[in-house]
């Protein structure tokens, strides 16, 4: 997490004085459930909010206060006790620190999925308004990186859009997962602490109860929602590599928009670089890293060990700051993206008919040739056209063999164009629902 | 994978026999539908399956024609018009390659995830009923490592068993992930294919429709499987790790069986070492390393290239064998684990009564010590018994300060260890349902 | 590892027969050592040499006798005194299993790493003999994919052999990290064997000593050994992928071989797809991937645990054999490498002589316009280039504030292809050394 | 990187001040050369330095350019600009962005891996005093965490030693990996550029030349680098998980420093945790977790892509930081390490005699019993000692089948400690040098 790539929303989320204040949160609901169970006296539960509620919390002096203790909560509930007075020896009466910053954590981690799943809203919607525009612009569709058969630029917008529709799914899945909170005392017992207190926490913080917890709240949740973010963050690269591609010199189908005074290159002013694409495509790896240590920190020793904090106090942030940004930044890309329909045309024509092959391979079959036969008839008039060696309808009308099965205007309605685009509505019903 | 550490159950899913299987039953149910449309004779569709529905497919033929035409599914059908007859050149009409092997792929993962839901359910069961053996077995709970306060040894089973349902949830759901079947045709756009066909061999197979693909089915839900299967892994290690914890010499409250004849070390002949459970971690990593390979492989080019492909040939298999070996194996870790309660009594014991610190700290605050003041009371009577300077009990009747709060029944009345005890029937309840 | 992905030199180093040829050999070697110090009969180390060398060990009976003692090294040492008989007792004194699987591991991975670095010889050799090939055929060179300057396609291959040339000294240092040999008994103190022993069996086995074991060797070197496969697999992607973009469609500067009789697409019969290069990306992949756990491996608890064993018996044949096929594959893409000259000069014309566009730049600093004021004229020339409107040079001469600057001579001369390759023999001299 | 885990010294090298003063050396070293060979005037080289030189350049005045230029290295060119005068427009000539940014980049972890080293240098001192100290200090060694056979702390620390100055060997080669320069202008030919300027520079900067770029240094160098820091991280996490071992409660053979007025719990006032070694087995995680993204940067698109920047803008500063912040606590944990040679030989004393067991196998086959027989008495004898049943010396010395081989004294003889430290010397001779 870095400045150039974070937005303020999300950095916030990660901020001393918000934590402070969902520790302050926290501490006070537990303190309202204690006092309705009569653990603590309902005044002292009132005096913590009255006294603290709204309060900036001093971050200098709890990290003065930690500086002694080495102990971050105990730090905060001393500032605490400096603010609210002798009933805060009331607060945190049966909590352990874990029960504190586990459900903090998953506060923070469900506030920064709830903006995800709205930055992938936004991603959804410019994929979707430009797809409709697009729906049948034509363009070559490529495997390997080679000319295949011809598809629309709103069907590869459709395609991402699907898949984002899966990453949104996905990460509202993982919200869930870590959407809980577990105030169960030392090694998660509740021993000394009533469980009515962790179910109102639950509820007053929107989470809901941890079912089992060992004073920490499991790791394989937040493992899967690390994960999550990695299969988001590969979806993004896929979206951002297609742009790449498209923009290359030779095939400039689609550029960045690039705006007035910007440079593409400090050495050679006639450059226009997809400088935002690539950008995502490096964000994506970060995101994508942080996977492998959010997997290493679910097998904790017994009851807890403290090895995740310190990889959590890092990548907490990292991951989410930085698919936020990047999430943000695909969908400018997506909203302002220049697109060349005249390009995709021009390249769409470049093999001479060649991607038409797969409809005379069908051609031949159905007229009596074997599968095998019409292959080879198909390929030995493709390969002189790689060659520049002629033109693919002229020389399958020469070619003697070919003409035993398809007449000169059975080989010429092969080469039809509208062909491949009859079922675009039925995909695109299928991706975004009946019109 | 490696036949050391496979099971035949899944390592048949891999078979080339299972996969030509698969392959055969996609292409003839394609048929049934292009015939059914009108594409195709209906005769060519039943051709299909009288001549080759049982027929064990000569798995040497079809490499032998692989080595000629390079192409894999192309030497399949080859050798299937081998022997159907002429009829063969109606099978594949319209399809491409990815058609079959995109689907076939989701076929294996699916019976893949299968056999790892049916491990997880025999895991499940091994923990539960050991985990109500043990519901009352006292045991040190630890953090850090350290004598944090008693749970049970069921507690410990319960967590297990409450992170195994959470991994069973999302083996299932990664399953929904990818039982997806795509017959679009090249690049998918269904221009030589009805999408019928695709329904029919959808419903024919067990699987749902893709609602779009490129040639390919999108790889963000494969990256989402393997994905899955590593925070599965993960949990498995940790259940490991507190088992390799549990059987360590100074501990040993807890030990692997150890049959008549097997030998810890060819060195040492007192050895009984936990050598199943770190197995199991070394086939975590293992199957925790596929994960950052599968994420690489959803940024696929354009519409497709085949970059996935040599990868998923390894992993698909690595990935599934592995997990689902150690997922067995740890079950039966788990229906045999030899458990010492006498141990855990004597483990619990060990710190002269210290791990009841907490109860001392709280009883103080609620007769009106300040926290900051109790807890220095209590710590400064608990170090000296780290350092063998005493009985904390004793130290705490002879301090003048805490006299001063609490008399020496009330100090007694701490180191009751039932008090720990008396949630164990709601975490119970929360884990494995009401009785 | 799988056939497909495998080459016999490098399955025969993992196959068991070898492993058991190794532990034999360092069993024998040991036992000389000790017969020559004196513990053991000279007679018993001669027997075990006239008894067991050269025989082919019986694979079936070892597997049968570890399936009851649940011990690799027991089972065979078993199987070694059912040929060599009574002397047998003598084999193994002292030593711990440890000592020959740990020693054994890495004489294989030595063996691996030697099989490896020929592949790269292959791979230097193949680029080199291409480089001179075409050390002066123009190519654009590009950045971010949008056309830079004009480079010449032997640079592209220069560039590959400097990257390859480091691959195989990071090799060389990888095979000296694991070449290491520890014959120090159970944990390592050589309390029951004589440091003797290891410097001998270690020289015998072409084998630096291990300054200290704990039992295990150290797995920080298989770390570094693996990482170090990861990055050579990481260059390999780069030059597939390098080769994967000239074979576009669009701009097809080179292309794989492709064979007689071979088939791009089962259902487009004119595809000629980069399908090994894309295989290579892949395989990359899973190279890479094995150095996660690699990493994982080192933190042994104490003086040993066993968690590395499970993962390494895969990682170990899976990462070698993967690489050591990917790299004899790469090879034979470089050598068999069809190359377009043609295309080339197409694709450097493509943009209207835009890529001159730092050398008007230059020019135009060079006569007193300022960076700033050079770098706007050079770029609203270019900018209607890209729109398609207009020739650069012509553009150029046009301008009124250009040509303050600049005559219509000097414009064209920034437009000489030459004057780009004047560094060419420098570079290849520092690549390839002097001719 | 976040404040919490970071020293100054390292952080510094990161901050955007340092960076442009690198820069301004390279841009003014290079202006020095272009002077030198006649390319610009040898006042204006003269003037930038005379201008520039220990300024401190104005921070958000540059960012306010970027956000124009949205190119970093132009406006800290035009910046410069405003500082130097018109002579600044002869700063630059030839060169392209990424010869300012790579060099930049290398000097910087160049710079990073000096502090690196000398953090190795404190841990190896550190190791070094405590092993001495130590030396003879009996300890139970531990293979999968039973007890083995007896070894010395010195040994142990020794073992880490020989670790560690592995790691620093591999620092040593990491960072003559990325000290190389690169000014060769875009796309790496020297068009514009003489390579002269390249060895100016690079001398002047403490690099050398890069023989072969294309216009960005070949990223594999950077990958190596990481994968380097990742295996350091991994030792280090060996380390950090020996001393969470050997404080643990059953165990407390050694204890991190606890200082006055710290605290272990919030909830629990007896705990000492180890939570130094906790968070170095985090950061490790987290340090580790970069290698995977440094291997993805490698295979940039063909002369260069800009994917790599965002990542390693991240991952630079995130893994030498953290990297650097770990190895100083690893320090400072071991300088201070609380050592318990009494738990050492109560732990040692433990299992009454078993550890012996091999020397009783030894003994038995050297009189004459065949190794499964010696193997099995031993065994039988040892398995009651687990159960509590009895003193293996007892139970041995009443086997009437061991009384065949072994008289009372000769088992006695088998139980001696210093047996096992007989070659302590020479180990200690091997990891430190002769004394």
């Amino acid at each position: 997490m870095i400045p150039r790539y974070s937005r303020p929303e999300m950095t916030a989320i990660w901020e001393p004085q918000t934590r402070f204040q969902i520790w302050f949160e926290i501490e006070a609901h537990a303190a309202d459930a204690l006092a309705e169970i009569g653990t603590i006296p309902k005044d002292a539960a009132k005096k913590v909010w009255e006294k603290a509620k709204g309060v900036t919390f001093n971050v200098e002096r709890i990290d003065e206060i930690e500086r002694e203790t080495k102990h971050d909560v105990i730090a905060f509930l001393t500032h605490l006790a400096e603010i609210v007075g002798p009933e805060a020896r009331f607060v945190h009466q049966g909590m352990t620190s874990s029960d504190v910053l586990d459900t903090c954590l998953n506060v923070q981690l469900t506030r920064a999925a709830d903006l995800l799943i709205a930055d992938l809203d936004r991603v959804l919607a410019a994929l979707k308004t430009r797809a409709f525009e697009h729906k049948l612009t034509p363009v070559i569709g490529r495997s390997h990186g080679i000319h295949a058969e011809p598809v629309t630029f709103g069907l590869k917008l459709a395609y991402a859009y699907a898949e984002f529709t899966r990453a949104r799914a996905r990460l509202v899945a993982a919200r869930a997962e870590v959407a809980t909170c577990a105030i169960s005392g030392a090694v998660g017992t509740f021993a000394q602490i009533d469980p009515r207190v962790e179910a109102h926490v639950a509820k007053a913080m929107g989470l809901t109860v941890e079912p089992i917890s060992t004073q920490v709240i499991p790791r394989d949740r937040h493992a899967m929602f690390f994960a999550t973010l990695g299969v988001v963050a590969a979806s993004m690269e896929r979206l951002a590599i297609e742009i790449r591609h498209m923009q290359r010199t030779e095939v400039l189908e689609a550029e960045e928009f690039f705006s007035q005074g910007q440079k593409g290159s400090s050495a050679m002013p006639h450059k226009r670089n997809p400088v935002l694409t690539e950008n995502l495509t490096g964000l994506s790896r970060m995101v994508r890293a942080y996977v492998t240590p959010a997997l290493e920190n679910v097998a904790l020793w017994h009851e807890r060990d403290i090895s995740h904090s310190s990889a959590e106090r890092m990548m907490g942030p990292d991951a989410t700051v930085t698919l936020d940004f990047a999430l943000n930044r695909l969908a400018g890309v997506i909203e302002k993206l220049l697109v060349y329909p005249e390009n995709m045309q021009k390249n769409l024509d470049r093999l001479g008919g060649l991607v038409h092959s797969q409809r005379l391979l069908l051609a031949l079959t159905q007229k009596g040739a074997s599968r095998e036969d019409a292959y080879k008839l198909v390929q030995r008039n493709a390969m002189p056209v790689w060659r520049g060696e002629g033109d693919f309808q002229s020389l399958l009308k020469k070619d003697e063999d070919v003409k035993k099965y398809l007449s000169d205007k059975e080989i010429e309605e092969q080469f039809d164009l509208a062909y491949h685009f009859k079922h675009v509505d039925t995909i695109f019903n299928r991706v975004f629902g009946a019109a």
